[in-house]
């Protein structure tokens, strides 16, 4: 019934699993020897670190996509790279309700790159920050054997502070948007594919950018994070962090007409990562504010689940018989080379 | 006389860059399509952003290590790594009178890399963020086929603001420490050698924060920027931005011991780089402010040339003759592979 504890590797995984002894796991080993920064309100091992500055609080966020490790090349267009680049981290400023002001990108090029494509990768972050209301405020330039985007996003946080702690049992689990979409397009390109709905969605993430500030802001949630990893990983972080379990009902997935022509099974919407949707807890007791948070929401939310005093993530699959996942998500470690 | 105009490349550099153009021109092609953001007091193209958050002003650089490009794994230990990654960000704040705050580390990590080693490399930068008031609040750990360190460091700025624009003609040129020795020490350990004042000095950079928040806060200096891509190029940052020229008597370079034991050249000194000290322009007649300011810098500060109105850099020699330079510095592009 139970797949495996968050953060035990399920045995596939493990023995891909390499001498970093995977990103998780690493994490978990180094963050208590970290030294404790002042102004410091949240630190490592969040979405965003929050910061208190003088009166005012930030966020500041940071992600990498790496050729050959995060996309291939002929994926997509540099200007759309440039674009993911940005809204991967846009989508770490959405789960804690953030709005992103500025941010430094780091760059990685081959030599003999073309001039024209990096700027197109340029443009792409240039315009994805400035929908979402950010602009490129520096970065540096630097040779590299593969094409790596690392960018910085800073913003204004929210008044209330909302973090992977804080679901309790009881808790109902939600997600907006739709899952599976983008792994399934990722699966589309590594066969040779290059167009479609679900590639599209790999393509360009809608960081909810909207939603997490109003759920943040009314005090709806008591946990939230944004599913990258996959929808059942990420949950795992969330129930580490709090101290809790999960069950998840597959059935209750939301899933796209696209995903539902493609695939007949729940594992990818599951664990195929990408989404950049919100997996959010509600305590029960709140749920009544939700109705009145649709609008401002801009986007779907759908019940999928129930936090558990008894830890472990289990999901119920078609009259309620447990799924057995071989994988919890996507570990960087755990699938070098084979991703 | 003169050797080449600021960001004019020299012909030898010329022939090895590769189609992206080398960084400085791509940059100085891409900064006017930026988008300007809100409360962005400087943006792209000086060592650090300056920007205005609420009642405060934060300054926030990047900065990135390849392995392969800047450093070889065989030339200092995982920790030794992990201090310098911080250092070098800490010597752009220093260059804008910055008090570092906060970082983050962006690292693409290669499959079977050590646990240990990467946990080395996390507590040098944890160390020399702690000796610099900051500390890590967050990160991003991906795999990546060559070990690529990036880290974002955001600071509180000074209340004057202080850029590589402000030069005048007639200020005085001055430098910090001494030039030379982390270029010297490159050079030796190409050679294979692994010990020695002058690879010491490579290896553990030390930004001068003392000596910018001093300069700065003095109002003693009217532009500034850490040497870091060597002086003649850095030099020439300044002049650009400023609209100026300038003039360096290559006798004046404050050389060390051990530079001066194993070169007779001043070419390294002017052109080496990863020096990491500061390079400011004084106007004459705040010249009487600096004996006041001495037991503040922590460091040697030194008289070496004068901005001129004549554009272009001219490097005098032993009896006022010209200094031909082959090249002006390190350009990330125009070297790669060769360095």
């Amino acid at each position: 019934m139970l797949v495996a504890a968050p953060h035990q590797a399920p045995r596939k995984a493990s023995r891909r699993r390499d001498r970093a002894g995977g990103e998780f796991g690493f994490l978990n080993k180094l963050l208590p020897t970290l030294t404790q920064g002042s102004g410091v309100i949240v630190g490592p091992g969040q979405d965003c670190a929050l910061l208190r500055f003088g009166s005012q609080r930030l966020l500041v966020t940071v992600d990498a996509l790496v050729e050959g490790i995060h996309f291939r090349s002929d994926w997509m267009s540099p200007y759309q790279l440039g674009r993911r680049s940005f809204l991967v981290n846009a989508s770490d400023i959405a789960a804690m309700g953030g709005r992103p002001r500025w941010c430094v990108v780091s760059a990685g090029v081959p030599r003999g790159y073309p001039t024209r494509d990096l700027e197109s990768i340029h443009a792409g972050i240039d315009a994805a920050a400035a929908e979402c209301g950010a602009a490129i405020v520096g970065g540096n330039l630097a040779a590299c054997p593969h094409l790596t985007l690392s960018v910085t996003l800073i913003a204004a946080a929210a008044r209330r502070v909302v973090t992977r702690a804080g679901a309790s049992p009881g808790d109902r689990i939600f997600v907006t948007g739709c899952v599976g979409d983008a792994a399934l397009g990722v699966r589309n390109l590594k066969r040779g594919r290059r167009s479609g709905e679900v590639i599209e969605r790999y393509r360009e993430p809608a960081p909810r950018l909207a939603a997490g500030r109003a759920l943040v802001e009314s005090g709806v949630v008591s946990a939230m994070i944004d599913v990258s990893d996959g929808l059942i990983q990420d949950l795992g972080h969330i129930c580490e962090a709090s101290g809790v379990g999960a069950v998840v009902e597959a059935e209750r997935l939301p899933l796209s007409g696209a995903y539902r022509r493609q695939s007949k099974s729940f594992d990818t919407a599951l664990t195929g990562g990408e989404d950049y949707e919100l997996l959010c807890a509600v305590p029960q007791r709140r749920m009544t504010l939700l109705p009145k948070l649709r609008r401002r929401l801009r986007c779907e939310m759908t019940l999928i689940g129930t936090v558990t005093k008894r830890k472990g993530l289990r999901v119920l699959g078609r009259d309620g018989i447990a799924i057995d996942l071989g994988a919890k998500g996507y570990d960087h470690f755990a699938k070098v080379g084979s991703r």
